[in-house]
């Protein structure tokens, strides 16, 4: 099954079991960045458009949009800060986008700014939650994240969690959305709290991929709250779930743990033809480490320069365009 | 379902779905180590010695001991080899070893040995090997290794791989060998040359577990062969072996990111209460660094070195023991 996603210009972005792992760039979002949220609240998109650039040139696809500036009247400015970050990011890059918010009528505005076929971050298993959300998403036949909770809450047992999955995919149907526009997020939790919380989430995506079909996403970075080493967790953990099956996650490409982890588990599963995005990634490691010694030693020889220049051809002869 | 191997005094290795993942140390071959293999030919076991000591300090529970010289007469001297190698190795550890032989007489010879319950490195789906092998695994109530090949080579279709696995166990069983004691190795073929070689293992290893109910095992290493950047191939394919329910491998402990990568893993499935051993091996980590920046300062000052004891004391406290 695989979810189709297109910009505004029509560049599409397929999410699915054959398909390279998707990296939906999670770092436009003011959310604990306090310098974005004060620069965006005074009308400031260059740190914004310079994270939309920086996150696609390392590789992410889809970038999500997040425009909740935690200020007392958030929920009233949050439909016009989700527009005027969705226009800069669209100044900048051609990807389609995440629209990610807990106000609905900054969806339906974020919606209407993208264009094309974005993906909407998020809906619940919560009954009230859903008779907001689905509206949009059959009204603009666009895609939706569910997570895998509800009134409820988030429960430890696996099979409660693939229960809110099954339900929030029912409630969907009858609003004419079909499970390909449906991404399940299994929720991960910390593993420090939760003791084995990372075999739960693969159980969860086995069964959504043999049960329902559907492609499936997460922010897998809460796995390691509180543990020394995060990014060596995260990137471990991307990689169990790729094997696993799972599709797409929201994550930081710039980090280089985490993309490593996504490419070479791309390789493995057989989504990475030839093995030339794994090769060409490793040659840019080379150059950046090349670079970064000349520039410690501080003697760039023409050698070097010539060297650089070399490798630089043979990049541009094998990218990928 | 587990697999039980105990060292002659009766230290006992445990490995299963529901276990931390069993690292087998591979240092202790001789096979494209000459140096090593010159040394085994005088009789100087004093390598193997401190091969022995550093796997299982970095977490090598059993010890994989092949014999093979490489030499002319390699096969005729190989039992005795074998058997020196073994006491070498029980002169300075006691831990489950691995008795990794294909010549017969070598394989006896090494069980007789190494008392205790070994593993026997291996046996194929080939009958001539099965009728060789089987008896010696009936007679000593040892446990062996079972790779997916037989006459007809390494098939490219994970499904006859797997149907190699379920001969090997029938047969097994007609020699009155319990499925326990049999370890399925799917055969990892090289990435580079097989498209989608990892996910066939990972297909394979969950049949195994689904059907079978036996525990399984791998060289990780051949995935990444004429690939740059191998240990992080491997160290992200251990990972996803372990989300898969692989329960050992045939490794280097003493690579970081292979280390990493497995207690990782095992932490996300559950198998390390309250993290102890991520926290553990994290602190040894920065203690290492720590200790290399000094040496590298050459400043060594009475603070680091109160710091240092501290930071032992510590994990005296920790300790498994």
């Amino acid at each position: 099954m695989h979810t189709i996603l297109r910009s505004r210009t029509g560049v599409e972005v397929i999410i699915g079991p054959d398909q390279p792992f998707v990296m939906i760039g999670e770092r436009i979002n003011p959310t604990g960045r306090k310098a974005l949220a004060a620069e965006m609240l005074a009308g400031d998109y260059g740190r914004v458009k310079a994270d939309a650039l920086a996150q696609v040139e390392a590789g992410a696809t889809v970038l999500d949009v997040n425009a909740g500036l935690g200020v007392a009247n958030a929920n009233e400015l949050e439909p016009e800060v989700m527009v005027r970050a969705i226009e800069a990011v669209q100044s900048v890059v051609d990807a389609p986008l995440s629209v990610d918010s807990s106000v609905v009528a900054a969806l339906r505005a974020g919606l209407q700014a993208a264009g094309g076929k974005p993906l909407v971050n998020s809906v619940t298993g919560e009954a009230e939650r859903m008779e907001a959300v689905f509206p949009l998403i059959a009204e603009y036949r666009v895609a939706v994240i569910a997570m895998c909770n509800d009134e409820t809450g988030i429960s430890m047992d696996p099979k409660v969690r693939f229960g809110v999955a099954k339900k929030i995919v029912a409630r969907a149907e009858s609003f004419g959305i079909p499970r390909e526009n449906i991404l399940i997020d299994p929720l991960v939790m910390p593993a420090g709290a939760v003791r084995g919380s990372g075999a739960m989430v693969l159980d969860i995506v086995r069964w959504v991929r043999e049960e329902l079909g559907c492609n499936t996403v997460c922010g897998a970075s809460n796995v390691s709250f509180g543990l020394p080493n995060r990014e060596a967790i995260n990137a471990n953990f991307l990689a169990m779930l790729i094997g696993a099956g799972m599709t797409s996650a929201i994550t930081n490409p710039l980090k280089q743990e985490l993309k490593t982890a996504i490419l070479a588990a791309d390789m493995l599963m057989g989504h990475d033809e030839d093995c030339m995005r794994w090769l060409r990634y490793q040659r840019q490691l080379a150059r950046a480490a090349a670079a970064a010694a000349a520039a410690a030693s501080g003697e760039a020889t023409a050698t070097d320069e010539r060297a650089a220049r070399r490798a630089a051809r043979r990049e541009s002869r094998t990218s990928e365009g």
